[in-house]
């Protein structure tokens, strides 16, 4: 995966991501290193001189750095050489208004996921971006990982067979006490409905998971029944989450999310099984897909190595043995995000975009809204 | 674990286990790996003719290989030198006639599990055993091994804190396939509700997945939601369980018991998590166990190792890193048998007996019963 | 791998393993589990006293128990009902004199490893057993795991091509600190070169790492070259060897053994490479071995699963996913011999022996004898 | 790991890393990824077009696509604009004469290992680095990964206790096949003398090996006995590496670097023994580092985690749990090297300079020297 033939890099503009932030720096890493983008323009931070001084860190001009969103929105527009697209990196709750802003003003967007704080807001974004001519894509960077790509183009295949079971779990263990009660940034908004809307380990990676299932299985669920708790006393949203899911098709899945599992730091594993084989993949060990053909010894399948189809060599960097990681695949996003946007931008189909866009988002949304109905409920069976 | 000093061994008969039979030979190597029994007598098999073949095989005396069971129960109480325990190993709707059988003519009883194939005999068969002066043992055989004792005393002592997550795991491939089909004779009386009752997989391996949890734990589920399948055609018996589960105390769990997910040999996991740390253990493992005290490097527990208390030591038979496995699991049920055994003839108390008993049998039962009633309604909310 | 039909089990007595000691209650173990022996009479310690209550503890008469392994044979072969075959698990300067008072006796043997303490013994020990119609079996226990017969067969099948690299190690930590001097039974023998030979890990572990790799190879080296330490300061043997061998095929091969590793409990493991693919076992995880076949997914073949060959089903007593362990490959050994010296007594040939016999132990005290004269010379290259 | 504030980027050029290189391109992700370097030209190529086209493939400016190394040493040192600093990516017997030129010009350099392909010019090359005042870094990029870090750390701590033993190897399998034979670039100059240098797979990768044990352990051995091979036939340098080592401490070690080794895609594996515990880590599971304190649980300490020291945590970007790879270990000597330009160019120390210089490069050329001179004389102790 190499930078393509004598392109200038696209210009970048990025709301929120300022000192303190986590996913911010993230994506930066993401859009740099395959020298897609030049960041030139930020609204870092809703505090103006954060803004300022988080700007002038990264290396940007003092005028590029915005006070607001709209404000970034409308300048950058006007610029001839204004941003091309920006990356949106803010608490949930301001994805929609600040979305919303640059795609009216023609600036293709990249997103953090989940798509918005709420349902209402995820259908009105979906309307905004369907009905814009710029490209909204969301980092649901975990699909971008090869083995995953591997999983997926093996499904489509039939190396699986008719699938039967999907198993996700995705773990972590950084909200086991209750640390928003400490100021911990990461944990404030998080667990904050205002911020993060009402979900918190289903919005947070439970919709990664989400995701992922769905990514790989080429399947979407139907229904759902969803057990969510709060274990740490006070929390104001969901830190633990056992979830059934049944498919039109057949199969059956189960989702467990969890903030509160000690050991886990970020576990995100998928297990898919048909009448022919299965599959097991885990994020902490990327490089990685175990592949059971039924009835015969189970086979490693490594990035770069010798089982690895064509849908994984397209989005791999290194040879074999080299670990790639997570931020690699980060950047993956960004490269399909540049190449839509070049492609959009030369009037070419962008139909094939592997990466997620807002229909994924609005899904993820879905599945958030299902979750705490089912929940609410008493977990009863909910379609998503 | 040694064999006491200077005992001579018990005399032991077995019901079911002939030629053919899987588990019976486990409950033979079970039964000679630490010394304290000697099988004597035997009713192999329902067919006459197999019953004494299979028994002279295995060194029986002709006279001491019965048509039946009930013939077998009468005629060693009857012996001066008969029999003192017997190990029922048939398929499960027999279990209940013959540990009946026994326990009338005063003879020990060690049976395979699940403990019958439907409530009404499980709660007869309980009334039996404890109205019985003769011991009734369950064979799930792996709460017996070493790093479950580590996990459950562990969870005892407070190391976990307040528990608040139970997840487990069974899963196995051998039915992903409609092997019964083919006449293997491991797969058809499983897969037939006449002989292994409603339950396929819940009642197989389920079992042994909520009774290891409860085993650690401590503590037993009061509700659960099931939603069960029959994933091969044709098949008369559930062959994938989604279970979650509720606790009185506020914890929650999930089971997944699958003999159709291509990979998985006999692959049973256990994880525990509290709100001061979490364990995993996995049978294919079995000498290790991870424990992940909360904001602390994840250390490996090893059997005979230098984290190891005192249950587990008391169950251990060799140093660390020298592996055991299955059958000394197992063989662990012997001798606590045994030991309960010489106990209870010699007038002592039993109450501290650490193998599984009638009672967890019958919660057993209550569990398949629960988790068939759950799903028949659509995957609802069930009380245990 | 069940009891030979209708066989009445061979009268089996031990010389050693009476109270404190390791490896006679793992000889022990290994007698029951099958079946195929039974206990009878023993001379477990020097100490007369000792040997009396540690037989009686295992259940032995009382008439049966004796002073010396002397008086045990001349007594045993006079009976009628006198012991066939004895183990003898001594510290290893006894061996050869116990052995020899045996097989002139016409008792079968078999006997620990390393096979004495001295090459001059060794010699007149393996004239002994060549010259006696009895039996002499060397315990080296690792050879009987089903996957290490599964790798020596897929080597013989050509499944690696030619043999290229043959890399070994055996580490473990127990002797990291000086505990020889605490009194602690196992380490102070085992470094008193009066008891255990010149060799410290060599010979404790060393030679089984040697074996080991001549079993699946199915080569011997010609030359090796080794640098032994005695890290623990005062320690009177070696106690971490660094060794490289040259065989007469072209095949390189280093042995890495240790007793001050720590971390390592007891970590034997083998990786074997020719021009068509590679190899991997270790003793802890003993149910599986990788095969890595040339520009292919690596395998992972299980005991008892899709991709198990005849020689590991041979030697395999319960399905995959049920791990066995130490005891039972340990048992393999008594299988195998009692097959042997069935065989024997009814004057059928035993050359295709698969356990480990006399030869091997020759081989092995040479191996010792060469590691230790290079290392005195300052490491270089000796004959075998 | 962030960018530092407001920094304007270095400029650089590579020399080497046309169309169909290897590690040229990951060089280029390398420099991109934190920021701190902008690649403005190039001599790609020895071949005029190819320079050319490769360039602009990249992204530079035609008349900055120089022809040879000497002339864009000249022409850059002459622009205001000029680069700053130059990555030498060629193969091996290039480096000298290359990295001569542009530290003449007074422009750092950053050189790919090893050093150079001969003894004369590595110590010719560290006379002229050394009489510099540009700086010269040499990328040996696995001493740049944060649990390798940690591990120098804690060995520097003396967590570790007194070192006695360092086990280190490097195994790929990409050379088991002649595939210089059918011109395999990578496999073509790495296996030609002219221009890899005498060594194979000890200078690719056994000085990798070398350098990491020296890096983590903090000691270089005095003496070492190597045993090299060229398994296949008519290679023209060895493909398989086994070599011990005396360390003037007391210590010794262990080498095993191999390139026909199958299933091994790149793994690189070192682990530390003192008499107060032990480390391990792998190249292919990097976020990883096991700690072995003597009589105590195996621990797992992670990058990012709770047990990560300062010197880890100063070259981690993502936060535990979210996989760093091969591109950000490489990325850091990178920030290292731009972090050292930066303070040499304020006139400040770089005496604490942590990423590999020219000393370790001679190191490296000794090492490889003094491997192939023990070869052949037989595999015979020789000083490094």
């Amino acid at each position: 995966m190499n930078v393509s033939s004598n392109t200038v890099p696209l210009r970048l503009g990025m709301v929120g991501g300022g000192e303190g932030a986590f996913i911010g720096g993230v994506h930066r890493f993401a859009a740099r290193l395959d020298g897609h983008f030049d960041l030139v323009a930020g609204a870092l931070s809703s505090d103006t001189q954060r803004s300022l001084s988080s700007g002038l860190a990264l290396g940007l001009a003092a005028d590029r750095c915005y006070a607001s969103f709209s404000e970034m929105a409308v300048a950058e527009a006007k610029r001839d050489d204004g941003i091309q697209v920006v990356a949106i990196v803010t608490p949930n709750h301001l994805h929609f208004a600040a979305a919303k802003a640059f795609l009216e003003q023609g600036i293709h967007v990249i997103c953090d996921k989940p798509l918005t704080s709420n349902l209402e807001d995820a259908y009105a974004l979906a309307k905004v971006a369907r009905n814009s001519d710029s490209l909204f894509v969301l980092s649901h960077n975990y699909t971008a990982y090869p083995m995953v790509r591997q999983a997926r183009e093996m499904v489509q295949k039939g190396d699986l067979g008719s699938i039967r079971l999907v198993q996700v779990e995705y773990a972590q263990d950084w909200l086991t006490e209750k640390v928003e009660a400490s100021g911990a940034k990461q944990a404030v908004w998080r667990t904050d409905p205002k911020q993060s809307g009402k979900g918190g380990a289903i919005g947070d990676i439970g919709t990664h998971a989400f995701n992922l299932a769905n990514f790989i299985s080429g399947m979407v669920p139907k229904d759902l029944l969803a057990d969510l708790d709060s274990f740490v006393e006070g929390r104001l949203v969901d830190d633990n989450a056992h979830i059934l899911m049944r498919y039109a098709e057949g199969a059956k899945g189960m989702i467990w999310a969890s903030q509160v599992a000690p050991g886990h730091e970020n576990d995100l594993k998928i297990r898919i099984y048909g009448d022919k084989g299965g599959l097991e993949w885990q994020q902490t060990d990327p490089n990685k897909l175990w592949h059971s053909p039924l009835n015969e010894n189970r086979q490693l399948i490594t990035r770069g190595g010798h089982g690895q189809g064509d849908a994984a060599a397209r989005v791999t960097r290194t040879p074999a043995g080299h670990p790639e990681g997570y931020l690699e695949a980060f950047a993956t996003i960004y490269v399909e995000a540049a190449q839509a946007i070049r492609s959009k931008e030369a009037g070419e189909s962008v139909d094939d975009l592997l990466c997620p866009t807002v229909g994924d988002g609005l899904l993820g949304m879905r599945f958030i809204v299902a979750c705490i109905e089912s929940s609410g409920q008493g977990a009863v069976w909910t379609k998503i």
